[in-house]
């Protein structure tokens, strides 16, 4: 299988981190040129009309887009490493949810103060910016790390607890809050324990 | 279980055509009066911090907010029904990432424009409006409505040939389409003739 994709970029780091994790290596990169536009060429929008990194394409072609999407194939192909999304119903509900708690409030928030709120990928690319709309999900994303940190207070991991694909999203949206100069609020003591719990797995090691 | 909603709104009919599709009836029903704020209660918000319906809470406490989460949950305790989140690692992958677009490119544009560019749910609650930016998603949701014309022109449902959950978010996100006004447009023939096939489906005349 093919994944395309921006090694340094926010989404595809998860994609990343979650084949590290199941120990996955049977993966050829193809490298899409995201900072100079390739992934809104007439070619790659067959792939993904999202136009966004990364894509995960199948052996017969199939194209699997969105990195949920992606983790969902990934955790039930390979029955190595860790169960990414979970196992009984309501671990697979609570690992959806906050999966999509830690995309909403921490990654989506970050990456549109990125692309409106600053230069983003400049300005040939960034040419639909709405700054209010930027800086009021800077606040959004500074809320969310408050709420991971009382979440973190309260378990080992995201979702519980195990380490999930929820953690996979959280710490790459902190990644990304880095880049766009967004800080953890200092008072977030157990958010920053739990990242530098993350940050030394071996699937983050193999990545640094 | 309990499942707090409002009834007539577009997310609660997601999880609503999910029980029905799912046969499932061991549910009690707890209005929530999201017209008057109820939502962004701090009650409300331990069960959701998102302030959002639907949540649903299982018998032993815990509360599962995010349709897709809940969905996850009712495919996967309950075997009845057709498997509305698929059974393969290529059919999850494909159902996942289609019910994201749905989301995406329909359901979540259609919100952002009714909440940011129309009285929405009146001044009381609509306090923090960017209509700039709920302009640009009524856009974006009629080409979206586009691609899944497209999408549907080669597939009996939005994943494939077997209804799932991608088809439940579609068919809401329309039916949210409808009441904030944003028209199909007439020339999406194969969207259309889905709509009304899902339309005679026993779970939405149940509901309707």
């Amino acid at each position: 299988m093919k994944i395309y994709d921006f090694a340094a970029f926010p989404n595809p780091f998860r994609v990343r981190l979650a084949l590290q994790e199941k120990g996955v290596t049977d993966v050829e990169f193809v490298s899409i040129d995201v900072p100079n536009g390739e992934h809104r060429s007439p070619e790659f929008a067959a792939k993904n009309p999202s136009a966004s990194v990364p894509v995960l394409e199948l052996d017969c072609g199939t194209c699997i887009s969105e990195c949920t999407a992606i983790t969902e194939y990934l955790d039930h192909a390979y029955q190595s490493g860790p169960k990414l999304t979970g196992q009984t119903p309501k671990e697979r509900a609570v690992i959806h949810m906050m999966q999509r708690r830690a995309e909403q409030y921490v990654m989506d928030a970050v990456g549109t103060y990125f692309h409106h709120a600053t230069p983003g990928l400049g300005p040939k690319l960034e040419t639909n910016q709405n700054p209010e709309w930027g800086e009021r999900q800077k606040g959004n994303a500074i809320t969310g790390m408050r709420y991971f940190n009382g979440v973190l207070g309260d378990n080992a991991f995201v979702a519980g607890d195990d380490f999930s694909m929820a953690d996979i999203t959280l710490f790459c949206g902190l990644a990304f809050a880095d880049f766009a100069k967004i800080e953890i609020p200092s008072e977030c003591s157990d958010l920053i324990a739990w990242r530098q719990r993350v940050a030394a797995r071996p699937s983050v090691q193999a990545l640094s």
